[in-house]
């Protein structure tokens, strides 16, 4: 398999830590996305990903886009060890979690949008860094509510065993901290993520492990 | 079932269509979005969804949150008709039309974004207006160029029959024209939305049907 993967991209992170967590190897293709106007916009590039955006993943001839569809295609071809639960009502849960961080909260953080932000709006950093920390302690804030409150979460977002809602919960997390949002303030997931990071398949799934790391 | 929608929410939407679709009844619970400082932000609401965010589907004694969880949960528990196709790799290609527009595009777009762009960044309504059609446009031009070339589109994103990938688009384009995006410059997209919006399950599920309608 290849991976197409830039090393700060919340979206190829998660798929960095479903392939180490199912023990998958695969071949890492660094998309620069700052580079030369950005190494993803390239129409090269567009033939693998129309939208212009990690991860890609290239599973024998066929070609991925999309992070969470990715990973359920994993599980569905792959499914040892799962990443999700067997119960489809803790599968609606787990799902729901990844959801509300990949629908809610990194959408309105990613590259291209505070880009937007200062290039077509003309927000100073202040403001732009304003806009970013909003969405997050916003999307925290009710994560935080869930998790803390939920009897399925155990040294994990789901028991002790990773899931789609973890592989979501520490992309976003390390995102956070690296724009200065104080994620001690979030007990819950701050623990998920410290115990996280301790495992094998998501510590080499970092963005710092990466050969494409600056 | 209970569903709480509000009828011009593009994630109440995609699940009512889902619903008709599967032919389970439900009971509609409106959930104003606008009224007294927005409905969904109540602590009584907030017990059934954290986040604050419309829809939330009540199954008997299971809650459950997140549009396109619950949809992959009444896959699961009633599989029929099928809303994703058998084959993994065909899956993959359905969810991410679906996440195309659930994670890239929708987010940008909705109502508390746009609020913050007005009230906290003090933008005017022309240029609020402009980066709604900027995502839409964005996201339009890749989704028509995708699914232009792709073999598996038929009368709908995956062949003639309805797939998580209508169900996503459909409410997209409907959100669109009301902000007087001209989807006709998207054929395919125009296509499928044409199609699809003549089926009775997506007539039923449109905003104008709804009990909340305006």
């Amino acid at each position: 398999m290849k991976l197409y993967s830039y090393f700060r991209s919340s979206a190829s992170y998660r798929v960095r830590i479903a392939l180490n967590l199912k023990g998958l190897p695969y071949e890492y293709v660094p998309v620069h996305l700052l580079r030369s106007g950005g190494e993803q916009l390239t129409a090269q590039y567009r033939k693998l990903n129309p939208d212009g955006l990690v991860p890609t993943l290239v599973d024998g001839d066929v070609t991925l886009q999309q992070s969470l569809a990715i990973v359920e295609y994993l599980e569905e071809t792959r499914p040892e060890p799962p990443l999700l639960p067997r119960d489809p009502v803790d599968r609606a849960y787990v799902r729901a979690v990844a959801q509300q961080i990949a629908c809610e909260i990194h959408p309105l953080d990613n590259l291209r949008v505070l880009r937007y932000l200062v290039h077509e709006l003309g927000l100073s950093d202040e403001a732009k860094n304003g806009w970013y920390r909003h969405w997050i302690e916003a999307g925290f804030e009710t994560l935080e509510s869930r998790l803390s409150t939920e009897r399925r979460v155990g040294k994990l977002a789901f028991g002790d065993e990773p899931t789609v809602a973890d592989l979501c919960l520490v992309p976003q997390v390390f995102n956070a901290q690296r724009f200065k949002v104080d994620t001690a303030r979030y007990p819950t997931i701050q623990r998920i993520y410290d115990y996280a990071c301790g495992l094998d398949a998501f510590a080499r799934a970092a963005p710092g492990a990466q050969p494409d790391a600056e």
